[in-house]
């Protein structure tokens, strides 16, 4: 990579989710992206930094979190400097999140081209997402284009959103004719047989003036937090920390999809296929880990089974801990920092509700 | 009590035992009788000092164990002399541990009357077996007999040896017609219906004369290890540790029950219901423990149940650990030092069998 190409180019890395369908491996005081969810001694924030670091210089590359995070991520990734950790004071979802970091850099850079990408997913074929990322680069930097990255689908996914894609505008580059929720899984396949629709990833690329301006028109209220200030205010630490702390908590709550991809004409999808997963469900965790001979999930867990197949174990805490078990099909067993959980696979849309009863009978201790 | 009265009686709790059937929460190096099984705060082995020390001298209570729990002994009993801890140099069963420890109380006092019993079984009317074992002083200090206690069958259990009584020789002490080994249930069913059965407690009284006499004529190879040197050699701690360190191991592996009991003519049995289990499995400790409205049984552990019934849950080592459950029935729950088990209550004789498979898979450091 010729460093001199991109100095001019950075990443904003998402990283303030609490991680609560994963309770209680996943915790709100060590969450999802803080953990080595693979068990391969890098968390998932730092293969984020990984994957992108190589075509990124790294002190372009800036974390979003929330300030309980902030020694977890300077501890996680020492090769950024500490002040591209922008710490909100309030969860807001990812528009805000995302003006923010936008206007961070805009600031400082108004020649910026960004790509905005979650700290919690995985990505298995790192130089296809580089590859893509350049491309991405390349698009966005001459073009006035809010751009989204739209996986390939390789099954009927419920989980995900989809985009139904348009005319071509470059090799892998299409117009979005729409973006689509959630659908069941009659309607997945349907999507899946036009060969029109790919999953919407949450990975984004812009120049730092294409998405500022987008958000001036589309969501005026967020857009105006950041324009009643000069510039300057967000090239110095102390008063940009002073000014966030004032407008942060005050702007809407809203998704960056909902707030300006939805509504914006300029829109346009790389179509990719480098191996991606949300890891948004203990379902997805399990479909895209490697299997022992009994279909378990172990990740560098010890583990002894006995008439049990389906299942996946997630520990974390006792070095080397041992789990015996015998007669479970299909259950997740997670242990960590003072809670156990054994529960179908089949009914973890329940966690949630057990997350709240645990809060109602115990307290906040185990959250 | 008075206890001019007592000072010739004694107590030996055997607490050699490892504890292997409740492997992980008992383990190698801190068996069951070390545990707060019962989750009220004290120990069995506690449990059985505190229901023998209103009526026999903490100076007389002798703990049997091995060299490797000296520590966890006098740590939990800091009331008895460090001296009346007797360290076994090898696992020889009950029969060379009874002796020794007879033979040690007899060297210092020839008038010695002496209860044994186990360190790790569970006792729940105290008073009654306080006057129980006062009645069996009154019997073995006045007869030249082996007295047993013989607890009156509420089940068809098939789990325990039995004793069949024959006549009458003073008020709830029988002679014993026959020591029976563990009958399948259709014959403990017959047992319990003829009245004259009784479970075999594993809990013995005689005067230090009639046992040391018994091991001489039944079983003459043990007894000549201890007789062969000067009572005086069991006075002295230090030549007495030395000799047991040189005799012990070459005594033969056996039970007092198999050594002397079964073959003794002078064997009484002592009838009484004063609420006891061996707590011998997990089934045992089961159905001796309070259970909650879905039958869980969770010893003062954190528990969150859903569609779940019949388990019992064991936890040690994590304070207030929270354990969360959804559709396990019947399941053993384990959590102790580095180990969870997760096994079904109908299976828990092949738990041994795991306990092998785990040190050839992980070496010894899970036992």
């Amino acid at each position: 990579m010729n460093i001199e190409n991109s100095k001019h180019r950075y990443c904003v890395i998402m990283c303030g989710g609490i991680g609560s369908r994963f309770w209680p491996y996943s915790r709100t005081r060590l969450p999802k992206q803080f953990l080595d969810f693979l068990g391969i001694g890098r968390t998932l924030l730092q293969m984020s930094f990984d994957r992108l670091v190589p075509i990124i210089p790294a002190e372009n590359i800036l974390v979003v979190t929330s300030e309980r995070y902030a020694g977890l991520v300077a501890e996680q990734l020492p090769e950024i400097p500490v002040e591209n950790i922008l710490l909100e004071p309030a969860r807001r979802n990812t528009a805000p999140c995302v003006a923010w970091a936008c206007w961070h850099i805009a600031a400082r850079d108004p020649e910026a081209s960004i790509i905005v990408a979650p700290s919690d997913h995985l990505i298995t074929r790192d130089n296809l997402f580089q590859e893509a990322v350049l491309d991405g680069f390349d698009f966005v930097e001459n073009n006035d284009a809010l751009l989204t990255f739209g996986i390939e689908p390789t099954r009927p996914e419920t989980g995900y959103g989809y985009i139904q894609i348009d005319e071509a505008v470059a090799d892998n580059v299409r117009r979005v004719k729409t973006f689509t929720e959630k659908p069941d899984v009659e309607l997945a396949k349907v999507f899946i047989s036009t060969g029109e629709f790919f999953w919407n990833s949450g990975i984004f690329m812009w120049s730092a003036k294409s998405i500022c301006d987008a958000f001036r028109l589309y969501s005026p209220d967020i857009a105006a937090e950041f324009d009643s200030v000069p510039a300057s205010t967000f090239c110095d630490v102390e008063s940009e920390k002073a000014y966030i702390a004032k407008v942060f908590p005050s702007c809407v709550s809203i998704s960056i999809d909902y707030a300006v991809m939805e509504k914006a004409t300029n829109v346009y999808v790389e179509t990719v296929k480098f191996g991606w997963s949300d890891i948004g469900t203990w379902g997805a965790l399990y479909d895209i880990s490697p299997k022992n001979a009994e279909s378990n999930v172990t990740h560098n867990i010890n583990v002894l089974s006995y008439n049990s197949r389906g299942n996946i174990f997630a520990v974390r805490g006792e070095s080397g801990k041992l789990v015996v078990v015998n007669g479970l099909e299909d259950y997740i067993i997670a242990d960590a920092d003072g809670v156990l959980l054994i529960w179908p696979r089949n009914q973890e849309q329940k966690i949630r509700q057990v997350v709240n009863d645990v809060k109602v009978k115990f307290g906040e201790k185990f959250e």
